[in-house]
């Protein structure tokens, strides 16, 4: 209920400040058309059919800002009538707090790669260093030679392990901030057609308890046919959102099911030490490790 | 080579620039022995013995300092004699070359903790985040417990590894910057007084090969005494150093044995999820974890 703008408002509202040609400021259009009058006043022989159309969809889109606005401002005071669908509601309170969670891990998960990655770069310097101590240390070349080795298998453990989770990580943000964020968009705009609906049912509600009379015969019908619309397009995002939200619960659960899988077992072979774990892991999963000295997989590896 | 100055060196200017009263500075001091004559001026009665000794002192130090700077030159510029103990110099580098290595295993060991420590800090708030998500997602509960349940048992362990790897860190800490900076701190000292040795056996050899005659005769004598002087204290800190430098390395040797294998055992232990062999190497090792949340270990726990 926060953001009130849909993409097709945005859109009216995109064209009335940059495309329509109002008095003053559409001259070089107009030109055509008009001319100059003897006295060098400018006088507008007609006004082209697109100019006119333009002006009555500011004119429709200012009315409907008006009444959804007022509609707006009603439900906040508490005072109009709000068409309200809790299942679906609770639905949506549900996705948004999903994301939140979701994108706290995910936020958890950066930093741990992060840091991970500060480990795995320390332990090949200090794997290094040890090598160069071994050779320059006889008394204690036993001692340097087995730390050396366990830094570098920690190093190229832990660079597997690091494919694993820059693997959770891309596939956790996919659908946390593109998944999960379209659905999002087709609730806001489910929000704020379900807005606009009652505004013009409550509009089409006054009109209707109003006196019936040959003059505002007119106006009734064309409130109804405007409530009619609203009402189809409310019902449709209405549909729309339903569909989405049932096959975002179904997708989230499978891949957050792979991920959170996948996580567990890369994590737990890497600190249990077992490497071939690890590695099988990864080609359950399908995780390619990008090869820092190359720019394919040889050929031979695969 | 590079530092000249040695304590007894620094001693001495410090006395030279803040204790001894020179004329024109020292009025205070001088006043309850002088007196200011009837036109004003100031005139010393007499020189306390303190102060002439001082000044002595001082005329000391300039000679020691002009000679031993004229060695070090000549030394510098190829031109001088200079009394080699190519063994013992070779000691000296190899402690200074151990020294620096051992300062950049400290180094990167340090690095190590303080990543390790942000990662352990990560996988707390991971296992909080999956704890909650368990409660939340009935439909992935089973998923989010397991990786929970991993990333607790991982901090537990973490924090113990931390313990030993400060325990590491604090043990060569020691012996870079206090064990072997004190033996390198005898090595200056030697050094300086072999610079002091070679100047005065110089200055020795120099008077002797002069003319042999009676006026010269106390000069020569002077010279020898303290050509013998120097002689002997460059001998007992040859002495010392090469003593030190025994016994530094037998240190040396026991404590990296003791840490390299504490530094493996530890990060094996971790590493292979081995929680039973990890409590023991620091039990082994005596190491005593401080508990975040108690200011004492319980008598319960021990």
């Amino acid at each position: 209920m926060e953001k009130m703008k849909t993409t097709d408002l945005e859109q009216l509202r995109h064209e009335a400040t940059s495309n329509v040609p109002l008095s003053g400021s559409g001259n070089s259009a107009s030109n055509a058309s008009g001319g100059n009058s003897p006295n060098g006043d400018f006088v507008p022989k007609s006004m082209s059919l697109s100019a006119q159309s333009k002006i009555e969809s500011i004119r429709e889109w200012s009315v409907n800002t008006f009444k959804t606005t007022k509609q707006f401002i009603s439900e906040r005071f508490g005072k109009g009538s709000r068409t309200v669908d809790l299942e679906m509601e609770a639905s949506i309170e549900s996705l948004r707090d999903t994301q939140k969670k979701y994108a706290n891990i995910l936020r958890l998960a950066r930093a741990m790669a992060s840091h991970f990655s500060n480990v795995v770069h320390t332990q090949r310097a200090l794997g290094e260093s040890f090598s160069e101590l071994a050779q320059k240390s006889p008394e204690l070349q036993e001692e340097f030679v087995y730390n050396c080795e366990t830094q570098r298998t920690l190093v190229k453990n832990g660079e597997i392990l690091l494919g694993a989770l820059n693997f959770f990580i891309s596939s956790v943000n996919t659908l946390c901030h593109k998944t999960m964020e379209d659905s999002l968009l087709t609730v806001r705009q489910y929000e704020s057609a379900r807005l606009e609906y009652d505004a013009y049912r409550v509009d089409f509600e006054t009109v209707q308890s109003g006196p019936r009379e040959a003059a505002t015969q007119a106006r009734l019908q064309d409130s109804q046919k405007k409530f009619a619309d609203h009402k189809q397009k409310f019902e449709r995002l209405r549909g729309d959102v339903q569909i989405k939200l049932k096959f975002l619960e179904e997708n989230k659960v499978k891949v957050m099911h792979k991920q959170l899988l996948l996580f567990h077992n890369a994590i737990s072979a890497y600190f249990s030490g077992n490497a071939t774990a690890l590695e099988a892991t990864l080609k359950q999963f399908n995780i390619q490790l990008k090869r820092p000295n190359a720019e394919k997989p040889s050929w031979i590896e695969s």
